[in-house]
């Protein structure tokens, strides 16, 4: 059997997500380029620290590291994105320079509805939308701490797998970390919101309580965000579990103290993912009439609470 | 015509509100003695400063200042709680002491069905329920900023208004304030209650927000936690104005830029007024089984900063 040549990977917003996954796809071999604005210098010095709960530590060291997807020379077979979606940052922009017929997009983000605007402007490429499930922090410069979890999902849209999908899948899972394929990934999305919907935006309303904190104190209101969030994919066409809410909650009451990625975002000073997570929600719920007070309150107040600061 | 002894009047609480109204009714000739629990020592030495931006600047010397009631010598005509509404102040064992037969209790305070607590403990009394609406801060020590407005409006529990009521309307007019009275003072709390509905945790939780900001943003959330108050005014028997809401939108956005008393509150990290202005209006919700998930929301949210901040 001929040995395929090592794919060529481009990651587009390095910072945990993006420096961890990219650095298990180096260990499995591929060519892994990093696209890295902030902390650019450091890393085309040092590379990525890896230190992981479960895998060890260790360095990765891309094959490139470039200020911008334009600076790539050649042609890469995927694209990885995995900037925060907020407002400000254009993910189209980002990645169009190095996008060519046989690129396949990968992102890994968060939030719901976020696919059309790839679908629109690469509508002749496979696009692969991907889920992480997993804790981890960029900690300083270069250093990226992974604390729990890693599973990764990945499905092509509308409703696929591919085999670019499954291969790149392979390589996720050779290097240590669970990925799983999905031939319904948009319905994983509104089932990772359930999750993200109360606690992302409550962990920073409340000033900065842990998950658990909040759910001994406000069950019922989690509860009552999270039901809101299985009516609308219902309405969309993406009926959730029965169970999914129950589900939920339990895995939180024994969850780890855990500070979400939004508290972390907001401690940091950074955008948050309120529109990719709430409004996007919201906006889907609107469309289709029904009404989900409990998700516009807390929609209402994370845009109050950004007015204040200026985000 | 025989001129009637001067009334003698007991403030207890004698913050920003305690303070400015017992002046008025000192410069109108009754004998007012405080309690003043946290100020003591400066306020037996010195007395307050008022400082009105509608009367001018003058000292205010009550006859006697005590650290709690049970020091008073003698009978009062009025006792006028003053204090916060909150789970930590025991209002009525702070007035019990001075409580005779005679003693008409006033209290002046935010909230909505805050009454029954005194009503039955004194059931033999005449109480008198009173709202501020006034702006009114104490900067420091003694010293007491009359900012704007000042009317107050009082009427006897459950719905009438006595001599002794006009009486002390009198002499807070005399000094050149207004002073209303009503036989409907319990719809009168649930009107205000609609303005503090919103804006009172709105600037908490937006992280100290004027009131105009919250509103050029989010107007359509503030009326809807507004309309959730005057249905459950209304199951509760006291039906609002119909146009209570949009009057209570117009003047806010003439408003000069306010900030909230729970939003002072919560800077100077004392206990909020939470549960007086919206778990009793939820409380009361409940048990009409209406549902007013803005309210919830803005109630749950609240009971998360709380508990953040170890209040």
């Amino acid at each position: 059997m001929k040995k395929s040549k090592p794919p060529k990977v481009l990651v587009i917003g390095a910072g945990a997500i993006g420096g961890f996954y990219g650095s298990l796809l180096a260990k499995a071999g591929a060519d892994v380029a990093v696209v890295c604005r902030s902390d650019y210098e450091y890393v085309k010095q040092n590379g990525f620290i890896i230190d992981s709960h479960k895998l060890g530590t260790w360095v990765f060291k891309p094959s490139e590291v470039l200020k911008n997807a334009a600076e790539y020379k050649g042609t890469v077979d995927y694209v990885l994105l995995c900037t925060k979606v907020v407002p400000s940052i254009d993910r189209v922009a980002l990645i169009r320079p190095v996008v060519t017929a046989d690129t396949a997009i990968i992102f890994i983000q968060n939030g719901v509805e976020i696919e059309q605007e790839i679908l629109s402007a690469f509508p002749d490429n496979q696009i692969i939308s991907g889920l992480a499930f997993i804790c981890c922090n960029q900690i300083t410069k270069g250093e990226i701490l992974h604390l729990a979890y890693g599973r990764l999902t990945l499905g092509n849209l509308p409703g696929s797998v591919s085999h670019k999908t499954m291969r790149f899948c392979k390589l996720i899972t050779q290097s240590g970390i669970e990925c799983t394929t999905t031939e319904n990934i948009v319905t994983e999305r509104w089932k990772k919101c359930v999750w993200n919907a109360p606690f992302n935006p409550l962990s920073v309303l409340s000033g900065g309580l842990p998950t658990l904190s909040i759910l001994q104190s406000q069950e019922a209101f989690v509860r009552g965000i999270m039901q809101e969030i299985c009516r609308i994919a219902e309405v969309c066409g993406h009926r959730l579990p029965d169970d999914i809410v129950d589900v939920n909650i339990a895995n939180t009451y024994v969850m780890p103290p855990y500070k979400t990625s939004m508290l972390l975002d907001y401690e940091n000073g950074h955008p948050m993912e309120t529109e990719a997570i709430l409004g996007n929600a919201l906006r889907a719920a609107n469309r289709s009439s029904i009404t989900t007070p409990y998700l516009e309150s807390v929609y209402a107040l994370m845009k109050l609470r950004e007015l204040k600061l200026g985000l």
